[in-house]
């Protein structure tokens, strides 16, 4: 884990890293608290770590929340090197969108490729943070869009995150996952998303292992989602991780 | 308005009242303020206004919300007298439940009739609590199940209510007047509810013309909405019944 640059504001660090050749950020209160909980914040489709919403809700759960969190560029995205696939991917966007023609197949089919390449790099980042003792409390995720297809099958074979909040996503290959998934999960669904059908969202909510789970559905497209869901999806988050880390999952992870 | 009996205990006044022969509570805080809400309380089907579960969570929203609360006996509940159809009801549930048969459109139709003599009386009721200036603020309105079966109606022809907590109900006669719904509303729902079907919930939530409304679904049967849900069910009126009552609404009812 190598240390890109490091500044301190309003009572947040920010450390921009690399893993190998994995970009990331890491967000840590300048006042530390031994079971400061961790959590994973995995961008949506288009973004990366360091853009301007993802950096306001990053010290938004730093500040409020006394969170650590880190995040990292999904593969092709931010300053990341573009694949056949990923180039392939784009000019089929802007052509389905130029034509009028619905996208949200197109989109749930690159997302799976993503999160394939994914999934590993999110595995590193929690080995390598629990390596030089950057995890004290309980670990969180929090992803919707690109971030659930990315988190659906973290959690289904990652045990050191307990808690998640998803959504904004949904289809047939997720769906067949998520019977694995079984921590407590928040999710986030847009009623009149145009990118996810309503049935598919509902059937993805549906089909998750997890005997604790809340739908919050809210009307609006699929980038509507009211401000006052995203505090209440902390506060899920400050009920979930509070408390000191399971033993018995730090000690068999790795 | 006859006050039939009135205590104070843990910072809560609680008078028992009727208008005509309408049974019905009133909790207010021991100490009132100028903005003070009123909530509304519809209890379920087979409860009253003196239940112990309707009794400790108007007191939770008095003691921590602030919230004035008022709460009738629907008809055919607590005192009131049980008519032909009351009774028919009553025996047909028990006949279903014995024969092991769906009780579910059974329920939804008799909570429609109840409906029909319920609207006019919380009607009656806020004309009589203007009257006797017990209402300070906004008003807001708390029912699931039957008293969404009241609430759905009530607030289709009632301006004087701004806020509503629903769910635990759906049918074809409901969702048929929700779009007449217009202020914000939160909606639980219970995803394995074994009288409300979950498509019927859904589409009651879908129904509603409400612009902003919020759907929360959990796992488990119709009386297993998690404690939780009433925490943030209590933060969502107070967000939406903070601050003076509207002039142009309250001017102009009656």
């Amino acid at each position: 884990m190598r240390i890109i640059s490091e500044k301190t504001s309003n009572g947040v660090v920010e450390r921009v890293f690399t893993i190998n050749d994995l970009p990331g950020v890491l967000w840590t209160p300048a006042a530390e608290s031994i079971d400061q909980p961790l959590v994973l914040f995995a961008h949506g489709g288009g973004q990366h770590a360091l853009a301007p919403k993802v950096v306001a809700r990053t010290h938004q759960y730093v500040t409020t929340c006394g969170f650590a969190v880190a995040a990292l560029d999904a593969p092709g995205h931010g300053d990341r090197p573009k694949s056949e696939a990923d180039q392939h991917f784009v000019a089929g966007l802007r052509s389905r969108m130029a034509a009028g023609e619905p996208v949200g197949d197109h989109v749930a089919r690159y997302n799976a490729e993503l999160s394939a390449r994914a999934v590993p790099e999110w595995r590193l980042l929690l080995d390598t943070l629990e390596s030089v003792n950057a995890v004290h409390g309980r670990i969180g995720f929090w992803g919707v869009s690109l971030g659930t297809a990315i988190g659906v099958p973290l959690l289904a074979v990652e045990p050191r995150i307990t808690a998640a909040v998803l959504g904004l996503a949904g289809n047939a290959g997720l769906a067949a996952i998520a019977p694995r998934v079984s921590v407590p999960v928040r999710f986030l669904l847009q009623w009149d998303d145009e990118l996810v059908p309503r049935d598919a969202g509902l059937a993805l909510f549906d089909a998750l292992g997890s005997p604790e789970k809340t739908l919050h559905a809210n009307p609006g497209g699929h980038a509507q989602v009211p401000a006052v869901e995203m505090e209440s999806s902390a506060r899920f988050l400050a009920r979930h991780l509070a408390g000191a880390k399971p033993s018995s999952l730090s000690a068999g992870s790795g």
